[in-house]
């Protein structure tokens, strides 16, 4: 977790306040790099977060599409579950409470008392695409897979969008991963033609890797270096799939320290989410709260000549067309 | 899940009948294999379980070390938590409430009348460990690893001890695999000399696996072919630690259809339970909850001459010493 006054500087300059106005020191690229918030979604829909205000325990929030403020969902039903993976088991019920909390116009807390987490943090799974953008395939010279490659990062590495990643110590090749993430909504196997159905919405993703781990370790299985405590950011919101028109037609960026490292759209994915959704649910049923990220576009670090990896006091900003940023910090 | 007359086969079964006396099919080898149950643990411990009587939800239980009926802890104290994973979380201090539950000599239900779920139904990871018989890298002619290697199977996977393992139609090559599993009582990061302290007990797994789904597809990542629905029946009881003398000194073997398939013993583990403890948690955070599967020894149907995989119909029995037995159909 960052400390009170970094959050409140991180939380400065997603208002649009410049790097000489907070106290945190970004770099002139970094402040040129800023994206509105709240996230201009162009849609009706809503975004559902999980936050915190003070030391109390986590709540479920329905963002304002405008002004960013968040609806507190549970002091307008307090029967409903306070976390993210019990709400969605509610299922539809749960989103029309939200749709009335939203219309009741009550239970608005301003965005700056409110500390955003990871909109899911106890997913029951972490579903993983390797190798699912065309471009990225190109940047590897690797032939362009046949059928979705599936790995996973333990839920313990999950973390929130504008929280710290750690760089481990037992790691020299720490790398940034933008992907597009989906949450399922709705309890499936063997989903064929209603995939969209079992899929709420959509999140940003920062699928950090240690490739050191991931490529040179471990006999070859990927889950250690992608599993670190805090190597999963997700968020900022759950952005519900009725505002997001068309998930596979979404500029996809990841800058550093403010320089774009990464910059695609998701018209890039080889296997999109309808597709993925019914792969993976022939084999594994597939619960409220899983979530997908859906592999990554080319500009990793670990391709760059010569390969460059983070350090400790690097800002990763992590962002996705009608979805938002992640915005972390390398500690 | 097994239907009504065959659950009640298999606790005829388990309660020392013969074959003859079960409506259920056993061969003459299969009742030659019986084990006794309860499990005659030769120590003072208890073995915390997940049941169910009828149609109600989930509760916890103390199985009775003589007798094998079942201490209902959520009867007892109804402010315990009732799943086992919330139960671990309590700590200590629910731990010492089954104790004095143990001394009432109340809320005492028979054996007939419990089905036993996995002990733990959901947990957070399972983290399993590659090659870790020396036998097992002998059968196979591969190196012993000079680190553990290190993958998942998805939690979604879990089933019950005496539950049906599905076999699915999208593989061929369905194998087994009987492994000592331990469970994690206490939140951990970097843990060094004091592993012990964060483990409650152990259990036996199957850690069944599509192996052509393992080691032909999915870009050779394990995890997909390791984690098909039912692919980890756990139990079954979490065998508290206290009663396992030695974890490194149990006979271990696994039974297909009688015949004794997988016979060694967990001295042969090449890295021990507090050295994986140790290894995982230098990445990772480990929370109550957390299941380990250590490994398998050799005689996995893969490696037979021609090799031999399991079929419907076909009945699996994992055992460990002290700690019980699983046993499980194919359907």
């Amino acid at each position: 977790m960052v400390g009170e006054n970094e959050v409140s500087s991180l939380r400065r300059l997603e208002l649009g306040q410049s790097a000489t106005e907070t106290g945190y020191e970004f770099s002139e690229a970094e402040v040129q790099a800023q994206i509105p918030w709240p996230f201009q979604t162009g849609g009706g829909g809503d975004g559902l977060v999980q936050f915190q205000t003070g030391s109390d325990g986590p709540r479920i929030g329905l963002e304002e599409r405008d002004g960013g403020n968040v609806i507190d969902l549970n002091a307008f039903d307090p029967s409903l579950p306070r976390r993210m993976r019990e709400f969605l088991e509610v299922g539809d019920a749960a989103l029309a409470i939200a749709r009335r909390a939203q219309e009741s116009g009550q239970h608005i807390l301003p965005r700056a008392q409110v500390n955003l987490l990871a909109p899911i943090p106890n997913p029951g799974k972490v579903i993983c695409v390797g190798l699912n953008y065309a471009d990225h395939c190109l940047e590897q010279n690797v032939k362009i897979p046949e059928e979705p490659i599936i790995f996973s990062k333990f839920p313990s590495s999950v973390t929130g969008p504008y929280d710290e990643i750690i760089h481990p110590a037992e790691s020299q090749e720490v790398d940034w991963e933008v992907e597009l993430a989906f949450v399922i909504g709705k309890k499936g196997t063997h989903i064929k033609s209603a995939a969209m159905d079992h899929i709420v919405g959509f999140m940003v993703a920062n699928d950090v890797t240690a490739r050191d781990w991931q490529m040179k370790r471990n006999g070859m299985q990927w889950i250690l270096g992608k599993s670190f405590d805090t190597f999963c950011p997700l968020g900022p919101a759950i952005v519900t799939k009725d505002c997001v028109p068309d998930p596979h037609k979404l500029g996809i960026r990841c800058k550093v320290n403010g320089e774009l490292v990464q910059d695609s759209n998701t018209s890039q994915m080889i296997f999109k989410t309808q597709a993925l959704v019914a792969w993976v649910s022939q084999f594994i049923t597939l619960y409220p709260g899983d979530v997908f990220l859906t592999g990554t576009p080319p500009g990793t670090g670990v391709f760059q000549k010569p390969p460059v990896f983070l350090k400790r006091g690097d800002v990763v900003q992590c962002e996705i067309d009608q979805l938002g940023a992640l915005l972390n910090k390398v500690i």
